[in-house]
């Protein structure tokens, strides 16, 4: 079976709606998705004087198991999970409070997949597969198989890689 | 930089030393070293009337954040750090209430190393480098480097892979 290596934020799970949310609820509006863009960077979409708090939500405890599921991943997942070697591949040592945050949100959003699947690390670098999407170009770059950059609103800008826009793309391309 | 994939479990961790030491501490003696080692598992070593609550201590917070250190690998380390590119990867995701632990563990006695480079997985199949140095035959078997056996009580009857038994001949074959 070919070797598919995914990323977790921002393809299966909905990092940029779940900071939005709590941002709103917080300190009410004011996401500016075009700085996000120019920034290259979630928190770069949020008032400059918030941005520090913004990135401690990354390091909280509980912040990634309440996650959203990105739309249409979990269905086209089940099916890929039967013709390729899937694993997910999250650079989530960076927030040591993740971790174990990662792991439960995997196993009941996606309970196909077992606890063999899931790889957190800080680099990718060292990543051997037959394809990789990531929302990260820093990740692709140094992959040696198939790169594709799954779009999220601060990558919009990046020419390098292949891109696919959504779940029902990556159905197209690994489904057919 | 050639790049080295680490074990932690008694390779750096001394795993096996820390279990001993709570056993003898809550049931008193009787650990058997023959049975450890045909039974090709740190478990197997145990009485078997114990053998399914040693196991659980595998699954409680806090049992990998006490683990002694390997002799030697700290001053090694610190060396090898400097020539090499190296990465800790640890099947860990099996225990997820060690993930923390284990970073929090890595950083306290190996300050040298960075975050970037703690890898906590399920399989370590997908892992590319120069050279892996483990315990366990099962992930030496598919690595397409150079792959050593690190010798531990479950695994001296081994025969496939060259073997380092501490860490004065890790240093003696990476540092010269």
């Amino acid at each position: 079976m070919k070797i598919v290596l995914l990323d977790m934020d921002e393809v299966i799970a909905d990092t940029t709606a779940a900071m939005v949310s709590w941002y709103k609820q917080t300190f009410g509006g004011d996401i500016n998705y075009q700085k996000m863009l120019e920034g290259q960077s979630l928190v770069k979409g949020f008032p400059e004087e918030h941005q520090a708090v913004v990135r401690q939500q990354l390091y909280e405890p509980g912040f990634f198991r309440g996650l959203p599921v990105m739309p249409g991943s979990r269905d086209v997942l089940e099916q890929m999970n039967k013709r390729y070697e899937i694993y997910i591949v999250s650079a989530a040592v960076e927030f040591p409070n993740s971790l174990k945050d990662k792991y439960d949100w995997l196993m009941e959003h996606f309970p196909f997949f077992t606890w063999q699947q899931l790889v957190l690390c800080g680099s990718k670098k060292m990543m051997l597969g037959d394809y990789m999407i990531d929302d990260h170009a820093r990740h692709l770059h140094y992959f040696r198989g198939k790169p594709y950059l799954f779009s999220a609103p601060h990558n919009l800008n990046e020419k390098s890689f292949d891109r696919l826009n959504n779940w029902k793309e990556v159905g197209e391309v690994f489904l057919g």
